[in-house]
């Protein structure tokens, strides 16, 4: 696998992996999946992207809300088995959009993270997802999502 | 396993499984547990239940709703493994309703996608399950479920 | 692993496992994952927290209506696998919490939760988690948890 030579040919630079916003831990693993806590839009501190799509934020600030977060599980991926390229499948992603009511477009909000991951793992990044929109999210976060992934044993 | 017999006995024929809305795939397959993505109230290209329960549709049109979900799940386990008689256990469903604020019968609602599992898959389709309202789905579909089968390898 | 002597020294009894509020099962077992049913603040017919965090429940109330699902969801585990000794880890906790719109604190009431975990399971409990706020929740329970564990086969 090459997930981490692709990623740097993409020329983006992962965070530092995210910590835990309560008692909890970022990763475990059991057997060979391993499950990631929910990522959210914070970066090194600060939250990137706040507030309901429809509202503080349009498809693009939800789409790229997603990005983040999807960067941020990437940076727990690799701090959970040390490299990337460890990475055989990004098997589902649940993705929660912190939204108006009735909001009716969380696919295209969650792209923003299935692009990600099908940049950087490629045919290992097609994964199975959900998406739905809710009414509040930690931090009042744009989007959250929670991650499971097959590793090399 | 007789669950594509049962299935003929009751006289369903499931829909085509249903295409992805955005940059995923319908399943992935990790050792014998398969990840369906999440799946709504399209068949064909038509939304059949759309709208809030509670304001568009009644807690029957929110049962439907879930059955038609638990039609297209299934029709993706056979897209994916060939015959629903490969199922060895439908593991966990997690059941979203888009709801009016408050709404308190998502189990009710649910029903609708557990009674299908049950009817087809007999003891095999008895599974764990969340039932949460949430402020909006996908296209606006009235039931989002997602499942974990644990398949024949 | 001493998890049933550690609830004993915290004087803690777990209630009776809860009934499945729909047709589903309290669990199901696949290899040595153990998916539980989501759980809510029910405990022997009596809901003990109703109602939204924000509106008829405060943060405090919230994270004891997290702290009660937890409860369930360890008398599930015990019913299903015979003694809380046999649990190798909890893996996932997924928190729903019933609040008004754009509640932003799901970490802090989902802690009633992880707390319950880390003080029974000790590092078996240390789990990857999300928390979201949905617009409602089965029988207006104040939390729902869903939980993956990984137990001695």
């Amino acid at each position: 696998m090459n997930h981490e030579s692709r990623l740097a040919s993409l020329d983006v630079t992962l965070p530092d992996a995210p910590k835990p916003a309560g008692n909890y831990v970022p990763w475990v693993k059991s057997g060979n999946l391993l499950y990631l806590a929910g990522t959210i839009c914070m970066v090194d501190g600060n939250m990137l992207y706040q507030g309901k799509v429809g509202e503080a934020q349009d498809l693009e600030g939800g789409y790229a809300a997603a990005r983040v977060c999807a960067m941020n599980s990437a940076a727990i991926i690799r701090e959970a088995v040390g490299s990337l390229d460890y990475v055989r499948r990004i098997v589902l992603v649940q993705g929660f959009v912190n939204a108006v009511p009735g909001f009716t477009k969380s696919p295209q909000v969650i792209n923003g993270a299935s692009d990600f991951f099908a940049e950087v793992f490629g045919d290992a990044g097609k994964h199975a997802r959900t998406a739905v929109a809710v009414s509040g999210l930690p931090l009042d976060s744009t989007v959250e999502i929670q991650v499971i992934v097959e590793v090399d044993a």
